[in-house]
């Protein structure tokens, strides 16, 4: 599964988008993890050219988009809009880069596969473009966990509601929130009728409604029979990740006022009778999960103390009362981490034959 | 189901807890509706004795709580905790009125019907005990959107999970998310771990963890097997409330940054074929039931347009993709109103043959 290293003797790296929310969060990740890159290049629009950032505790020049910056390169990671990552993503493959692309452009398309190293690294082999694609930052917050329990049980039908953060919706969804939230302090808002409405205005930021004292059952846009383009999409990537191309999946996607870190409530059904004991047994030493589920204790994980951390927190574990093959539970994952970055970046490292 | 009406011609009402946070609603609820009502009889503890209170536009003092204030009471309305109506509501009960419980004390006694007028009036003949006994919040704020399914389509399965506002924790839960909201507004928290919970402090109310900028997914004590009492109470009382005892209910209860207004995700799962259309005509037809469900339009209901009325609503109305026996949909409800005061007077319009 390793491709060729460059000139160094180490594998050279190429962050396409490197400006940008995503690239930014890329870039402090790489500079925490263990260094096993030769040369990393950094790369943008012709509009950053000359920019310097800090990667490894060394500033950087910022390149082009051009097809030269991926001469010698192993592995780009793409984190830019769609559109661009459809034209580029099979450019620099053509030049021999293995492609790992953290936009929406290749997620579904049968010849990419959707990687997360914890559930299917298997799955990095077969690569006919050249291009790995990265799950949203929905199903990367529950899919780990998840996948240990199929890995075990076999998954069977799942039905699933989030509680998704506000940085999912970039910058500008963080920015709406924090000043609505202003807006609504000291007052005694959230009691009548519109009163929140009035408050914060028309200017809801990337949201359809209001967000603070308030969560919103719809996130991304329309599609068939009522269904919103992120629900689809977590049925879509849960299918393709976990190999069970129809399996029954349910979503229901709601925005919290929460910052950062999306939360799930999973009813997950298997093939065969589940026990919590053994549950917990798989939960706690699944690789890049936290098993955190004492609630007698106080302990379940909430996303004010999962945020900025790396692993799946897990909790409230339950068996479900009238069917002894369904578990109930409840996951929560920092989604600029894991849900973002980090799973590029370790896709990025298998891809080379590091330890993820 | 009528009851003989007190000496004025209209019967006589006594509202015991009159001065208690679901007491004050419960006025204010009687001083809006058609006025059925003879004497309003106000009750409390000793500490009140002499107050007065406005209810029907009138001033009318509280008396002491004894045997004597429920002569010739037809209807007494109790707000009071658990142990006072245990104590207090089968002595009412034997001087002749009919006792309409909103504490836990009574809901799952078999001989206390539970009741909601939409959806189960006949449970109101029998009341061995001369009690009945109004659900919790949480069941009420989905129950009559589910109940007006069921009667069509006979529900065989109800996956759920909420978004419980603060204020069903009562004074202390909305102060407490007030309090919390003034620290963190204006700050960068809910970037860092922990960030939010070092910024509240210790003092995180009636809540275990912090609720600004998170959301908790406990509510209420600890029950067998990890859950909590609240999701066994929306278990219990779905299936009370609809007549199936063995109805398979998985139930995740979740704290969210709201002031009033409860939200549920609903995945319900019926003994028939589904269609949209059907069950949307049911909706939009279901006395105290409002659809709001356009998505494309930006139609769907959230807790800061719901809060203040007195129905239930309900939008995201889908077929499940992969089950066309089941219905995923989101519904939100007045915690205070038709989750509290409103449903307990409507019992007691009921039971005096008023229209609800
Ligand atoms: N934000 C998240 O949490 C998140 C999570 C998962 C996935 N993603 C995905 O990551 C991608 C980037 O999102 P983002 O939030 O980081 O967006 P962003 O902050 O707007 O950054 C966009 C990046 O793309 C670069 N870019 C734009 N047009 C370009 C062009 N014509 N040629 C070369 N580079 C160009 C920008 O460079 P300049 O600075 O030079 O304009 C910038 O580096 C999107 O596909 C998004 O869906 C984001
Ligand atoms: N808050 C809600 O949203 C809500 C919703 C549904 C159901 N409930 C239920 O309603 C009940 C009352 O809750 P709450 O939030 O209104 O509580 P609360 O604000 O503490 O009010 C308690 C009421 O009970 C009275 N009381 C207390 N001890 C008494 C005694 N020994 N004798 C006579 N009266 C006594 C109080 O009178 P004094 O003022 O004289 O002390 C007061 O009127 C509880 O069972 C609760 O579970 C509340």
């Amino acid at each position: 599964m390793a491709v060729a290293a460059g000139r160094t003797g180490r594998p050279t790296l190429a962050v396409v988008g490197a400006t940008g929310a995503a690239g930014t969060v890329m870039l402090q990740i790489l500079s925490h993890r263990a260094d096993i890159w030769g040369e990393i290049r950094l790369i943008a629009s012709p509009r950053s050219t000359g920019r310097k950032l800090a990667v490894r505790g060394e500033e950087v020049e910022v390149l082009a988009l051009a097809e030269e910056v991926f001469d010698g390169v192993d592995v780009a990671l793409f984190d830019v809009p769609d559109e661009i990552a459809e034209r580029w993503a099979p450019i620099a493959a053509a030049k021999g880069a293995v492609v790992v692309d953290n936009s929406g452009a290749f997620r579904m398309d049968p010849e990419v596969p959707l990687v997360v190293p914890e559930v299917n690294p298997h799955a990095l082999r077969v690569r006919p473009r050249g291009i790995v694609a990265n799950p949203s930052c929905t199903t990367l917050c529950m899919i780990v966990a998840l996948g240990a329990l199929h890995a075990e049980y076999g998954l069977r039908e799942l039905v699933a509601s989030s509680y998704q953060a506000v940085s999912g919706a970039g910058r500008a969804g963080v920015d709406t929130l924090r000043r609505q939230i202003s807006l609504v302090a000291g007052t005694e808002l959230g009691t009548h009728p519109g009163d929140v409405r009035r408050a914060v205005g028309d200017d809801t930021g990337p949201f359809p409604e209001p967000v603070a004292l308030n969560v919103v059952p719809w996130a991304g846009e329309a599609r068939a029979d009522g269904w919103s383009s992120e629900e689809m999409t977590v049925r879509d990537e849960t299918r393709k990740v976990l190999g069970r191309p129809t399996l029954p999946v349910a979503v229901t996607c709601v925005r919290v006022p929460v910052v950062t870190a999306h939360s799930l409530t999973l009813h997950a059904r298997f093939e065969s009778e589940v026990t919590v004991a053994k549950a917990r047994e798989i939960l706690a030493t699944a690789p890049g999960v936290v098993l955190f589920d004492d609630p007698g204790a106080g302990e379940f994980p909430t996303p004010a103390d999962v945020v900025g951390t790396d692993p799946t927190w897990v909790g409230r574990v339950r068996r479900a009362l009238d069917d002894p093959t369904a578990l109930d539970f409840f996951v929560c994952g920092d989604n600029l981490r894991k849900g973002s970055a980090l799973n590029t970046v370790q896709i990025a490292e298998l891809v080379v034959g590091a330890k993820a």
